[in-house]
């Protein structure tokens, strides 16, 4: 079915276009004429894989979802110890790189601006904490959880840690490094684990 | 010196008013007219009191930090327990009644417009991260912190924890409520402070 292929090829190449319009002008600069033009298509042909502004933006936005959840499957199906695969993860969903910068960038933005249209928002959950749910499932099948630990807190912890230092690491990227990142996951796995032997 | 004293509690109203136009119109319908309008002021009666925009709106974001400084330091002046202390003022700086709500909005519209705008923001920090610094100064001093605590390491963990938590309040108040943040914070100090007896 190449036909299927190109046409999806197409709305990725548009969604892409999106990103990066967002990126230089910000949720107002995404107009449907603006991204036409990004993307090299006329506004007919881009109106042929998306009828509506709304339809692509939520488009735009679950791709990147999904080059996200892309790069943790990997990281589950790997064969890592538990706690340093869930560390993995958690680097994976912080900006640290180039291209994570612009996913959280994108995010934010689209985020921050469909607070006031709810029929967009319901649409988009970027299921970070369902994720850390599973994460903490994981390290508690594997029976690395202190006993202390009280589970339903400790996915709520962690959640905020996650997006507390995404969010400083977009603001103050010189203070919060990718290593500084790293070695306040690895500190907080380690005070929720019992001691490796 | 009345006069004085009526200059700045006109400014503080041109300020409140400002937060309103924000609060309404997001940043974008923060013009100086907009917010002559909301302040029943003229044009000229307004640039009396601020000269361009820029000033006005800086000067309005440190009202917000202000005011939640005064908050923290009624309780770092109470003769609360050094833990409880440290809870009660963590709880100042997380959206969970109407008027943190509103703070919170007015600084993250804020942050996020003024980031292309880094005249502005380079005047105004939240000063979030200095403020735990002290917080855990506080603890140590009071010898309450656990030997193997890293304490840098625990001041940026529990500014993640505070802001990812702000932040999670705004976006889902039903499931982020004030005494579920309160939990998280008690819980997150009884970690990293030795027992109480």
């Amino acid at each position: 079915m190449p036909k299927i292929v190109d046409h999806e090829q197409r709305r990725t190449q548009i969604a892409e276009a999106t990103w990066r319009v967002i990126l230089d002008n910000g949720m107002e600069g995404a107009t449907v004429r603006n991204i036409a033009k990004e993307a090299g298509l006329s506004l007919g042909a881009l109106r042929h894989y998306f009828s509506t502004q709304n339809e692509l933006l939520i488009y735009a936005m679950n791709l990147v979802k999904e080059r996200v959840t892309e790069r943790v499957n990997k990281i589950v199906m790997s064969d890592l110890p538990p706690k340093e695969k869930v560390v993995s993860i958690l680097m994976e969903i912080v900006p640290v790189n180039t291209e994570t910068k612009a996913e959280m960038e994108v995010w934010l933005t689209f985020t921050f601006y469909s607070k006031s249209k709810v029929d967009i928002f319901d649409h988009v959950n970027d299921g970070i904490f369902q994720g850390i749910q599973k994460l903490m499932t994981l390290l508690e099948m594997n029976q690395l959880l202190k006993k202390n630990v009280n589970k339903d807190i400790e996915v709520e912890r962690l959640y905020a840690i996650v997006d507390g230092l995404a969010f400083h690491a977009m603001q103050e990227p010189q203070r919060v490094t990718k290593e500084w990142i790293h070695s306040v996951f690895t500190y907080h796995l380690d005070s929720i684990c019992i001691d490796d032997e």
